[in-house]
């Protein structure tokens, strides 16, 4: 049950002016279900991503880094679900080369100029031919308009699409940006999430954009964890047209804030949908630490808290059993923390200071936070001025049955 | 339901000379159950901890480091379950003073000669009035052969009591090892399991023991995770009464070897008897990383696959999704692994080589040993020949139904 999230209107999607979008059933996995995309880029656009810091990081996303990093004209993106193309060896990284290189062929441009992406089960062979095989009826659909099918397609153990459009002024000129993300397991990203693409018509000089798809990230998409685990796979592109009239050249432009506060917005909508519908969610999870030395230390101590098993059972059954969040407050690894310094708020409640409980706490206003569906856990730990916020979810049973079940 | 693991017959508990247990029901938490221990140490003996890193650590933790920095002669032990004593300030670092100095005055010792222990839930105050009242009980029933007792009553959600028992010679003489710990979840010990206790009647020089403690804790209770959270509260201490006739002063004593190694046994038998005890476990894993740079990195990377829920979900439905495993390999953190030199075994299947599945690799096989109550994960790094093993347990619907109701 995906926490306060339901399936976009279609009609909030916005069109972005230079992309096209079309998709399939190409039977990757499974039968009668939508798996393929194909994104179709303008020329003159500008295309950044950023990719999982896992080792063991898939074929795709290893042809994604060498085409952006070649620095070529990206004219394509082809995603395909039910098989992550990871720990697949050499042979993978053929069938993601061949991928770019029919997709290529069939729109007209070079096979540099394609980002392959795949979400899926690990260390099984990608089926090529019926991926190959899907690519036309794929193409045949391309249309502005195909976001909301485009973000149902690239699904897993997502139970909701989950799509964000959103329309600015910068400048004089109105800008869309529109964005489509998936993910509901194996959510700890790492420089990007399990799929994350967002597009928008303002245009934006390459080197500036590749800073700011790194900044948006860390904000967004770096921000979230469901269970922990960085997945292979993680990819989030943006990709600026440039079809709006509005073209920013540097980071002193003034229109520059409008545009990253915008997409930062539509990037934290997607991420927060990830936790929303993390895998047997119930409940959704703000931790904010304060007083930090360094955001790093901030983001340690709060990832400490919504990585901890116990936190996350606790949050489950609505039972305001806080010490475990001082436990996970401790094992962050800050060394010379001093646990009198630190104070702990659950919502509006004071919970702990002075290495203890808080005096005015009462259990029966932990109990009324910790029933709600949203809550919010506030960490300051009297050491600085950083902060770093960090969105999580609890972990239930179906988490276990989900992961249990998640091949047959 | 504990992975083959029985409770110990009293009868395979040996005496160790110099060290008597005595126990009671103070009800600390809960009436009616054991919960109390008092440990008392002849003179002469040398006794040496290792406690949690977690830095939230509890007042009785904090307190022992305090008296063994001191270095009196330690004389009683006092342990008690159903309240964890941790996150309580400055009250519950009195209240463990408090605990020391009563049990002193009714053994005839010095307070700073007492070493207190809690476990149970954290961040509520310790009913100091409950256990005072329930000292003298414990202390009547003070007896060489009450050892089991003494596991029975520190448990919490452990659903068997935890001890082990060795003679052997070392040198020309025969030496007797006991020991009991506790521990279920919040399990990740770090220095130190959640309360374990070793004692032998070999005596050996108090510099060399404490260097022994932190050898046997390194290769036992730190080698044991069930679900990554550090307790407040670990302890690990071990104690040497020097009755059995052999003293050993410094490293150099050929004797040394045999008394290491069976502390060792000891010791890991007591750290996998709480992993196969694990909340929720039904399987005990055993992950053994080789190849690597240098043992710290083997010890990450183990850790990093016996904390991934989706490898521990895994485990549970066994479900040869092994690609999980590489996953959880690839984000450990080590920044320049090459995933075409990882090899995987799980047990005697090879699963994975050159980045991707060994080709004669078959499901078939896989589902075999995940099948399997025990089983053996071998991950090797193609990097170096370092070495190291991680003991843990899998994911089930019983460690969210148990951590979502411990406190009720």
């Amino acid at each position: 049950m995906p926490v306060k999230l339901a399936a976009p209107d279609p009609a909030s999607l916005h069109p972005v002016a230079g992309v096209e979008l079309g998709w399939t059933e190409a039977g990757i996995r499974k039968a009668n279900r939508k798996d393929l995309v194909v994104i179709r880029i303008a020329p003159g656009a500008s295309v950044a991503g950023v990719f999982t810091q896992n080792r063991f990081c898939a074929a795709p996303v290893q042809v994604c880094r060498e085409q952006l990093a070649a620095g070529g004209e990206v004219r394509a993106l082809v995603i395909n679900t039910g098989c992550a193309n990871a720990g697949t060896g050499a042979t993978g990284l053929a069938a993601a080369r061949a991928t770019c290189a029919e997709l290529a062929r069939r729109l007209g441009c070079a096979s540099t100029q394609v980002l392959p992406f795949s979400t899926g089960v690990i260390m099984e062979p990608l089926p090529l031919e019926r991926l190959l095989a899907g690519l036309p009826a794929a193409i045949a659909r391309l249309a502005p308009d195909q976001w909301l099918a485009a973000a149902e397609s690239i699904m897993t153990t997502d139970t909701v699409p989950k799509a964000a459009s959103l329309r600015v002024d910068v400048g004089a000129a109105t800008v869309t940006i529109t964005g489509i993300a998936k993910g509901a397991g194996m959510i700890r990203p790492d420089m990007a999430t399990m799929l994350g693409f967002i597009a928008t018509d303002a245009g934006v000089a390459p080197s500036l954009w590749r800073r700011l798809v790194r900044q948006v990230a860390d904000s967004s998409f770096n921000r979230i964890t469901v269970d922990g685990d960085t997945s292979t796979n993680d990819s989030f592109v943006m990709i600026a047209t440039g079809r709006a009239g509005v073209r920013i050249e540097d980071d002193r432009d003034p229109r520059l804030p409008a545009l990253t506060d915008a997409l930062t917005r539509v990037a934290q909508q997607l991420a927060q949908a990830i936790v929303r519908d993390g895998e047997g969610a119930t409940k959704f999870i703000e931790i904010e630490v304060r007083e930090a030395r360094t955001p790093g230390e901030a983001a340690q101590v709060a990832y400490s808290v919504a990585h901890s098993p116990l936190v996350k059972t606790a949050f489950f059954a609505s039972d305001p059993n806080l010490g475990r969040i001082l436990a996970a407050v401790g094992k962050a690894g800050v060394a010379d923390l001093d646990q009198n310094r630190v104070q702990l708020w659950l919502g509006d409640v004071r919970v702990a200071r002075d290495g203890g409980r808080h005096p005015d706490y009462r259990e029966d206003d932990g109990q009324r936070v910790m029933k709600a569906d949203e809550i919010r856990v506030r960490v300051m730990l009297g050491r600085g001025d950083a902060v770093a916020t960090v969105w999580t979810c609890d972990l239930s049973h179906d988490y276990v049955s989900i992961n249990a079940d998640y091949r047959s």
